[in-house]
């Protein structure tokens, strides 16, 4: 760990993955990071994983397409110096980076309704500091050109710079190889089924797509007492890996020639379809089965998966009329610095079992191929060590 | 009111309502009324109003165009004679017919997340008793020839026969000429508000649409507390009206060349927009404003429109993402037999103001005027008493 003494109010020079253009393998490269403003953070990150957001933006999918950019928003460290007006956070502790900001002071931060921030409202498009929407803190070493930031917190960098919003300080003894994967995937899966969904003990639920959201709604369904847990995916290796997170049923759509939200109600009491469903595919039409599969008796299907900008999805009311419910939420509606250290110490006494969600491992300078392994399928988390 | 032992068991010959083709004139004539079978009850009606749905059947809108028919669903009467196998209901109770069937003993009407019953599934396109989905228990008195039903109830007529599922027995000092309203559009806006949206003190609210039910949804939101209670409609008359049942703010869609919803959320803290909304217009193109309207962090949209079928509303996802929800409801959720007499006993301590609903009185004999008015606007219930 960089002593915060010999680094606070310098530049430091460290080692970041810079993402130059779409598609192409980013450049691991010495960066300069200006110290962090008066309600900024400076974080020496520890340990980080790939998550499908990060493959989103770095192949250009997103509108803004800024480049060059530093991606990364599911990582851990520890805190290098702070900005003069930072309270309640210092040198040494560790944290997680949120891009889910959280300024604790807007109306909506002091409601219990939402974990959406009227301060840092989130957009995807800019990748400058929130502070003062124009400047960033990376720049290039070789001609001081600014780096783009990203989702406010850019973590494949070993260091970065992060509005106080930005920070959840966590436990002290937490493990930031594991508790890394807490910076978005897994609170997502796991707060869309417990504080979005709020499923309940003998709840039916549906979960479509079986990544890491989907596998962390399943996870968190298993540990509410879920009484049937149906997974759907087109790929056995996925619905046999997802067994063992807590499915009690697999469904391969290639397997049937009716609609899938049909096999789903008649696997259910009456006929009627499940309690929840979980939409983690971003497929308009799965999107619309998963609202199909749930009982129009006060059944709730909640999006999570990222759908391009040119898709829609077409409805006729008649599917909600019985009280039927369709909603969505960032961050699994966790607010990010106050809600994710709970969600920290329960993983870490085992309620969440982070293990399971981590199928490799390698060092953050091999990152081009932690976005491959992702890319390719087959890995659910890659964490990377920034240390070697 | 006809003496139970006179009657029981015995064919009513009396008059009715009926529909025999589309946007005709229905017929006001004696039918004969069988007697009700074990689980059934028959009612002799006292009041009764005409709801958008009537018409909406009666122009044959829907799907199925049953006919000849007996429509009508919002009224109330007193129970003439009950079959062998009802129990908690008895000759001489009053009683609100209501559409949305409760039996109690399915595991849907033991829940409290639903008002939807497995054991009646709501069937628009039925004409038929429930009890065997095979028989009517009107026929028409020149050949004997059956007369559908309508919702399962039939109130256009001055006896009909029920299932006791579809029975709401009142408290017996309820004035029926205005209690006869909650059989249909107050509950559903009042519920909606209530019960689906659960406003609470200092919501805001957006109400499309100022028929029956968005006057409910308002009157029941300023009953609520809530500080803001915007309406819009087309018609100024209509928005004048709406002040009286607790509008704070009127919207008139013909005065604006921007969007609606973006009108609302400028007028809203922090331009996010309100925390609820209903459509009761039942047009796509309102349905989706109405959902934008609402603020992203965690605003419910309520549709409550009656959308033709042709019709489908088209999104992006990203609406939702903040954490929107969409949904809708019948009859404001509210199970029939067990919450409408608490609804009742509101409306008879003065909580909903019943009165200004109702703008004209006629004759049930004069039924085809009583459509006419409500086809024309500016009527909003129009009382039919059946001693007339
Ligand atoms: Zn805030
Ligand atoms: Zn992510
Ligand atoms: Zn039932
Ligand atoms: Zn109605």
């Amino acid at each position: 760990m960089a002593a915060s003494s010999s680094t606070m109010g310098k530049v430091i020079r460290c080692k970041a993955a810079v993402a130059y253009e779409p598609n192409k393998p980013m450049m691991f490269e010495d960066i300069n990071v200006a110290p962090p403003q008066m309600s900024e953070v400076r974080i020496k990150m520890v340990n980080a994983t790939v998550c499908q957001s990060d493959l989103y933006f770095w192949k250009g999918k997103d509108v803004a397409k800024l480049f060059p950019r530093i991606l990364g928003h599911e990582g851990a460290g520890i805190v290098e110096s702070v900005g003069s007006n930072v309270k309640g956070i210092k040198a040494g502790d560790k944290c997680i980076p949120v891009w889910q900001a959280e300024c604790k002071k807007c109306s909506k931060c002091k409601s219990s309704r939402t974990n959406i921030c009227d301060t840092f409202v989130f957009n995807w498009g800019s990748g400058l500091m929130p502070s003062d929407k124009k400047t960033t803190r990376f720049t290039r070493v070789s001609d001081g050109k600014p780096i783009y930031h990203f989702f406010g917190i850019s973590v494949f960098s070993q260091y970065t710079v992060v509005d106080e919003a930005c920070v959840a300080k966590i436990n002290p003894n937490a493990d930031l190889s594991k508790i890394c994967l807490l910076g978005c995937g897994i609170p997502t899966g796991v707060g869309s089924a417990w504080k979005i969904a709020k499923v309940h003990p003998k709840s039916t639920v549906a979960v479509f797509g079986l990544g890491t959201i989907g596998l962390a709604v399943v996870e968190a369904c298993k540990v509410s007492g879920c009484s049937r847990i149906i997974g759907i995916a087109r790929d056995e290796e996925k619905l046999a890996r997802a067994m063992e997170f807590g499915l009690t049923d697999t469904l391969n759509t290639k397997a049937f020639n009716k609609p899938i939200e049909q096999v789903i109600c008649e696997m259910t009491e009456g006929g009627m379809g499940v309690d929840y469903s979980f939409d983690c595919t971003g497929d308009p039409g799965i999107i619309y089965s998963a609202l199909e599969c749930c009982t129009p008796a006060g059944g709730v299907s909640i999006i999570l998966g990222l759908v391009e900008s040119s898709q829609v999805v077409k409805f006729h009311p008649g599917v909600l009329l019985w009280g039927r419910s369709w909603t969505s939420g960032l961050f699994g509606g966790y607010k990010g610095r106050t809600e994710l250290p709970e969600l920290v110490e329960r993983c870490m006494k085992g309620h969440i079992n982070l293990d399971h969600y981590i199928t490799h491992h390698l060092p953050f300078s091999k990152i081009n191929e932690a976005f491959d392994l992702l890319n390719q399928g087959g890995c659910i988390r890659c964490v990377m060590d920034y240390d070697k």
